[in-house]
């Protein structure tokens, strides 16, 4: 059994590391707060015997002998580094439940068949410095050394001068760090399981995401004096690429399409002037690969025709495509057995986000598990887990990291 | 005969005073290139032995006597203030116009019944300090002297310091100038007259203008795992918003009705967060009041319905409302007999754009006259008039004065 006091006492002091005005947290990754907060659970580890190595980007793998230590390790883990004004879970949650079961493991003298690895990924959040998920995606090879270290935050500090400085900079890489298998626990960062008051979900895939600038440019004029017959306005040609695609989306029979304009800029505002340009950020979603490429399709449809009723110009310009995850099967199926063990039917779900879990699936047989978060809010001081479905899914993961390690 | 080439070849030397780096210019409401312009203007009134005189609010009356002084003045003007990165016509022409006929009357010996008075209107444009139009609205008394004078530019300094700064503020009121009529000549600032190919306009008055600003304010929520469903995104309700008001606008049969959403802004906007708050800048306008008057409704009730098809919520502020204004008929049939007797049937039509002359309208008998400019553009540096255009309009600017002059 694990102790979820022990466990909420710790996910209340590291909130402490870090604390911002509104009862949440501020670690952006690599700050010194973040830094803080990595040695005050390296501290923990330390107490448990546990040793420590950092890969090329900073990634911590805390080790826990197994009784074969030539067998890849089962790990588990998730971030530290939080939004500017972040909550105490996101990400948090996933370490602590790691060390909690290497607390519990320890009290009762437990030694697995294969070494366990808890690890701490750098730089999740992409706040402080883009992209997101990077240090898994350096761990993994889908991001490059160089891309990595190159991020710059607002003051101009580069994420590998930030490295350097933290104390946490290692020379290791993949091939001296595999992994046998990956568990990630975290925060739903939706209403699903709320909504159907669920203590947990087996987490079986993530939906894939595609993101893009649209640009479109017309002609500025004065509002007042020209027709609108005469207009090449950019601006409502973007209103009506946004109607027509929450159109495509809504119409979706699964209601799985997502479509979000997360900014819609005026180049040079003015009250009494067309605007001569407008820039909108699109993030679209679905948890099916093919239907994804669908939407892609759909959208430079709608962008196209809508530049056409406007008579102005359009660029659609991708900037990432993260395709469908889809997790390994018997990792899921251990933790639903897990799940099953403590009272609960398995509730299995996609993952509307991205995690660092992502990136291992590529490298590693992978899966995760959500509890609730209250009102579906994170990325926000406001984010809020229930001590109890804390301590539940800690205990799960607990067990299905033993069935793992066994195997 | 007016002299075109002396009108022209005062325009361009003017617009050497602030030269912006396309060949337009930059003479900012009271900045020190703002007073030089007028500076120059007085310099070649002064050799026509014309007295000048200005009021509480800078607003420039050069004085040329008439045989009986104690009948109210006919007046010709407009402003000598640009845009940041402004066209050489647009105000300019009006002045410089009213200049022209002061040399020609000079020049033939010519004195009127009536005086006339040339008039320079401070800060007409807006840029600098808000609003537009200021000068003449503390004449007519349609802005107090308070709200003009407080305004501040983006240094912090206010209009009232920079106008107690340029040596042109003055003590009198409109209640020691009255006017007996006002004539404005200006560049159209709009397509019409160019696509019709017709070197002027009379203008019968001043299409109706409508300030808001919206604010849809919903609830920003992570876009990756939140179905479309739950969610409160008042980006997409100002998208239904503009999307429902411009089909209104378009379903005008007269194509009367303007709508432009000059300004779109997403508050604390990132790629995969829903907004939680959107402001939009909207002008609506229409030649007919009534219209107007219909226009907000239908305006408000737009936004109640996009507001409610988002489930967030919406607050309509109005910011400014210009009503429909009409010129006087006389003055307009002095413009149009005038224009026909330089062999231009006339083309009325109605002004797109507020002006000085709005203003004044409210407190003397007031008309416009306007000429083409190409590709309808203004308030930049490629605004251009042709020479031609301007040797027309001034001719019939000088015999509608002359006309209302000897009433
Ligand atoms: N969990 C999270 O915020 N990931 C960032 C990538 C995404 O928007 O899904
Ligand atoms: N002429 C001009 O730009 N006036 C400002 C007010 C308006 O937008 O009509």
């Amino acid at each position: 059994r694990i102790d979820g006091e022990r466990l909420w006492s710790s996910l209340m002091e590291m909130a402490r590391i870090g604390p911002s005005p509104m009862g949440g947290s501020r670690r952006l990754a690599l700050s010194e707060d973040d830094v803080a907060g990595r040695r005050l659970l390296l501290a923990w580890t330390d107490a448990l015997g546990c040793e420590w190595r950092s890969d090329q980007a900073g990634n911590l793998f805390i080790r826990r002998p197994g009784r074969d230590d030539s067998l890849a390790p089962i790990a588990v883990g998730s971030h530290l580094d939080t939004q500017p004004l972040g909550g105490r879970f996101d990400g948090v949650l996933g370490v602590l439940a790691g060390l909690e079961v290497f607390r519990t493991l320890h009290d009762q003298g437990i030694t697995t068949e294969r070494p366990l690895e808890l690890i701490v990924w750098t730089n999740e959040e992409g706040s402080r410095f883009s992209p997101a998920m990077g240090g898994s995606g350096v761990y993994s090879g889908r991001l490059s050394l160089e891309t990595f270290r190159e991020a710059k935050d607002r003051a101009g500090i580069s994420l590998g001068e930030a490295l350097d400085d933290s104390g946490f900079k290692g020379s290791l890489t993949r091939r001296d760090l595999p992994l046998g298998a990956y568990l990630e626990l975290h925060i739903e960062q939706g209403p699903v399981l709320e909504r159907k008051g669920l203590p947990l979900g087996v987490v079986t895939g993530v939906q894939g995401l595609r993101w893009y600038d649209l640009e479109f440019v017309g002609e500025s004029a004065h509002a007042g004096p020209t027709p609108m017959g005469f207009r090449h306005d950019p601006l409502m040609a973007a209103t009506a690429f946004v109607e027509a695609m929450r159109e495509t989306v809504l119409a979706d029979p699964e209601g799985a399409s997502r479509l979000t304009v997360g900014d819609f800029q005026v180049t040079e505002p003015s009250r009494n002037v067309i605007p001569g340009k407008v820039t909108l950020h699109v993030d679209v979603r679905h948890t099916d690969e093919d239907q994804l490429t669908v939407l892609d399709g759909q959208l430079r449809a709608h962008v196209a025709a809508a530049a056409g009723r406007e008579s102005v110009e359009a660029q659609v310009k991708e900037l990432w495509h993260m395709p469908v995850t889809r997790f390994d099967t018997t990792l899921v199926n251990d933790l639903s057995a897990a799940a099953r063990a403590v009272g609960h039917e398995p509730f299995t779900m996609m993952s509307g986000a991205g995690h660092d879990a992502v990136n291992i699936s590529y490298v590693a047989p992978t899966a995760m598990l959500f509890i609730p978060c209250r009102d579906g809010i994170s990325h926000n001081e406001r984010e809020y887990a229930e001590p109890e479905h804390c301590t539940i899914a800690t205990q799960v993961m607990c067990d299905a990291l033993l069935r793992a390690a066994e195997r």
